[in-house]
């Protein structure tokens, strides 16, 4: 191989670590917590944004930008979210250095302090509903709905590449409303638009439920996430949609007149994703020899790769093999022909398997002679030698074959390892030996919920929306509950 | 008109500022010097953005991200770019906020003061040569074309949308090469590209040249740039490429060994445009009527507005508008059907003007009878009726048309307004008078450069690419010169 990689069963933590460093998709930056994306990784990721975008601009949204800095007493408007929010951010409070004193370096300069100090954005509700204020006035002004694509700043103490980052990009949607109805179904609407993405473009399914009321966003009235499983049976929230009710239009007293001139505040949601989705990639599908790709998200969907003696074979297989990329981009696809003298067959093979390319494609002497390649399909690693004829045809069909396989072993997978557990034994002895999800009864309690935390580091993921009224006893209190929720250890 | 704008001779920087504001491009935020960039306006710069990223691509560039923070330290490594780049800038000193003591509000945390202070990026040569240090070994690293799409913050005192914010988007090429003659290239293909897009789709022409020594960004050694002029007769400089050399190589200590084992630092260019094209856009073609954008980065490309009395002439009218809407959009051009009821033709009449959308078509019920419709373009105001056969072929050909018309037309103004001045009195005279680029001899000393400045605000804007060589005397100082350079006032 040509790059050693950690093996996923033995040390799946430094498998992810080792996998996102060296399939070249992120690393760690010089300054704490903040991570380089990399070229390959940045293009992944500008697939999924153009995705993301086209489906949010057919429901009707456009993109704005609003500032990096929010003033540090726009958190305090908002009294929930001032405690989600406010507190472990990067914080500018002076605007100019100067020549140190000592003639090394430079320094801050203290006259250059600010009146109030500036928070780089962890999220942007407050800056934008103070926005908003000078936009809308009447429901003639409504709905609106606006997405950011933005960088944003938590400052976490334990940080990992794409997971949990200090800095990291994503997108925010925060739309206005005249109605409560209207701005519930709005949160819906994008909740489905994000589950949508992640089982047809990320290939991996998705539980779409509730959060819990002490899993909620500071400051919304209900959070609608969707939680994916990854192969080690944690759980991992893909996105959120929150309904937020009035509550950032009275702290920044964004009234509108109805249709019968009464004066009545807005309706708000806001919704999510974020740079996390690439971890939710690797860690869905890739496999002890790199990463695998969904190929509606994959920058290249095949390699081709020659294998040859002579410089007489090399030339009669380019020959084959620049024919056969100018098919496959005639339809659409996105084709590497890595020619390079100064690397074997064998370290191509490798290295591409490493960065998930779907399909590799291996033209060698004979190959030429019988009109023929060798496909190799990364999910699967299967190997079949096929005529060139058709090849175009052949290839954009196994890609749709791949991305519905990729997306039928993560659906079997989560099949498999979602159990009901009807006893505290029962789920003590599942959350330790298999992981995984566990639907299980709860009293509603947030005592209940921190207490099952506390002993078992699992977590109510959500309460499925497709829920069924099932009465039943609370797995930890024995006290009465109306259903079951889901709980799993996660990311 | 639906709002009213400053008239554009009477107070141009007025005009400027009601017409980004009244056209929905941009405005101020509730932080200082930051904007707010409006959905309009930012689907004008989405689209230049899909232009350029296209054209990084296609001479080879690939994106990635690097940090916002760059530790304070980074900017003490280059000499000449701490004078120039860290003074001026936001600094983050703190990670966490806390409950105020008096029980009002938050504050700053005085125990989470960050060891070294970080500074958010004002362009990102340090973070990224820091980073590149560990890519690059050998000559088969290289050459790193690299782009990045960010934000940025400079701590400007006086800001003007789009001109110059705290906060801007923009993009920032850092590429790395083996030799310097590479490196060089580079430097000038991008300036190409940015020469090509401005021509070729902001329809704007302009002078290709090299900075003088006082003018170069900060850490280069050759800063070439693309000038332009606005209707006011100012100069705007639309984007800057950087020839590096081994500054920042040298400074960050990256050093690869080349074809022939030896060790050698790495030769570097940058090169960026912003937001700032924004301003450009508005100030090189807009009108007392409003924006006029070119069809190449108009969000819309036509607007179709029905002009009724009667339920059943609405009815008509749409039947028409939406047939009519369809083949535009065969045709790939973006098409927006004003059906509100809530608005009369002549407010959208003014307001499309205003917005700049390139063509309005107006269809009345003579038009239904007819099977015609009533054209006008923006750039000209002109009006037409014509049949609706064939209208979608024959708007692909007006947008072309109108594309080189706003075009010559900034080509023709610029020609009337670069003017020879060959004393100090003619010099003087023009610049007070007329505006414009002063095309003069300069005996090619920062001392001379800066007296001029000084007298007469105007700078250098740039010594041509192909200038020719023409000996003459220093309009200022009178001592021997080698050639004409180009004098401007400049945003």
């Amino acid at each position: 191989m040509a790059k050693e990689l950690t093996n996923k069963e033995e040390n799946y933590s430094q498998w992810y670590n080792d996998l996102v460093v060296k399939a070249d998709l992120a690393e760690n930056s010089a300054v704490r917590g903040c991570m380089v994306i990399k070229p390959y990784g940045y293009a992944i990721w500008e697939k999924m944004q153009a995705a993301l975008d086209k489906m949010f601009k057919d429901t009707g949204h456009v993109n704005a930008y609003f500032p990096l800095f929010i003033p540090k007493s726009f958190f305090s408007k908002e009294a929930s979210h001032v405690e989600g929010f406010a507190k472990e951010c990067a914080v500018v409070t002076h605007y100019r250095l100067r020549n140190a004193a000592n003639g090394k370096g430079i320094e801050v300069d203290p006259d250059a302090r600010l009146e109030e100090e500036l928070i780089i954005r962890p999220t942007s509700e407050t800056i934008i509903w103070n926005t908003y204020k000078n936009w809308i006035q009447s429901y003639r002004d409504l709905p609106l709905l606006i997405n950011q694509w933005a960088n944003v700043v938590r400052w976490e103490m334990r940080t990992r590449l794409f997971l949990r980052t200090a800095e990291f990009l994503w997108q925010e949607g925060h739309t206005a409303h005249a109605t409560k109805e209207e701005a519930i179904e709005e949160t819906r609407k994008m909740l489905n638009v994000y589950a949508d993405f992640a089982e047809n473009f990320l290939a991996t399914p998705v539980i779409k439920g509730l959060k819990t009321e002490n899993e909620r966003f500071a400051g919304a009235l209900d959070t609608y996430c969707i939680e994916a499983l990854m192969q080690d049976g944690k759980a991992l929230q893909a996105g959120t949609s929150h309904f937020l009710g009035q509550n950032f239009a009275k702290a920044f007293d964004v009234k509108f007149s109805n249709k019968e001139g009464k004066l009545d505040y807005v309706w708000a949601t806001s919704w999510g994703v974020s740079t996390r989705l690439m971890g939710a990639l690797v860690m869905a599908h890739s496999d002890n020899n790199g990463l695998v790709i969904p190929p509606k998200l994959a920058p290249y969907h095949v390699v081709i790769i020659p294998i040859y003696k002579s410089d007489e074979q090399f030339s009669q297989i380019s020959e084959k093999a620049n024919i056969i990329k100018k098919q496959l981009e005639a339809k659409g696809l996105s084709v590497k022909y890595d020619n390079r003298e100064t690397h074997k067959p064998g370290w191509k093979f490798a290295e591409y398997e490493l960065k998930g390319f779907p399909v590799r494609i291996a033209i060698g002497p004979r190959d030429v002679e019988n009109n023929t390649v060798e496909i190799a399909r990364r999910d699967t690693l299967e190997k079949q030698t096929v005529t060139i004829d058709g090849i175009d045809e052949r290839i954009v069909k196994l890609l749709d074959e791949i991305q519905s396989n990729i997306y039928n072993k993560a659906l079997k997978f989560r099949e498999e390892n979602t159990r009901e557990a009807n006893s505290w034994d029962e789920f003590r002895a599942i959350i330790d030996d298999k992981g995984g999800f566990i639907s299980a009864h709860w009293d509603g309690t947030t005592e209940t919920e921190l207490k099952i935390k506390e002993e078992t580091k699992a977590t109510i993921r959500c309460i499925p929306i497709d829920n069924k009224e099932e009465p039943g006893k609370c797995i930890y209190s024995g006290n009465p509950s109306k259903q079951r929720v889901l709980f799993a250890r996660s990311y």
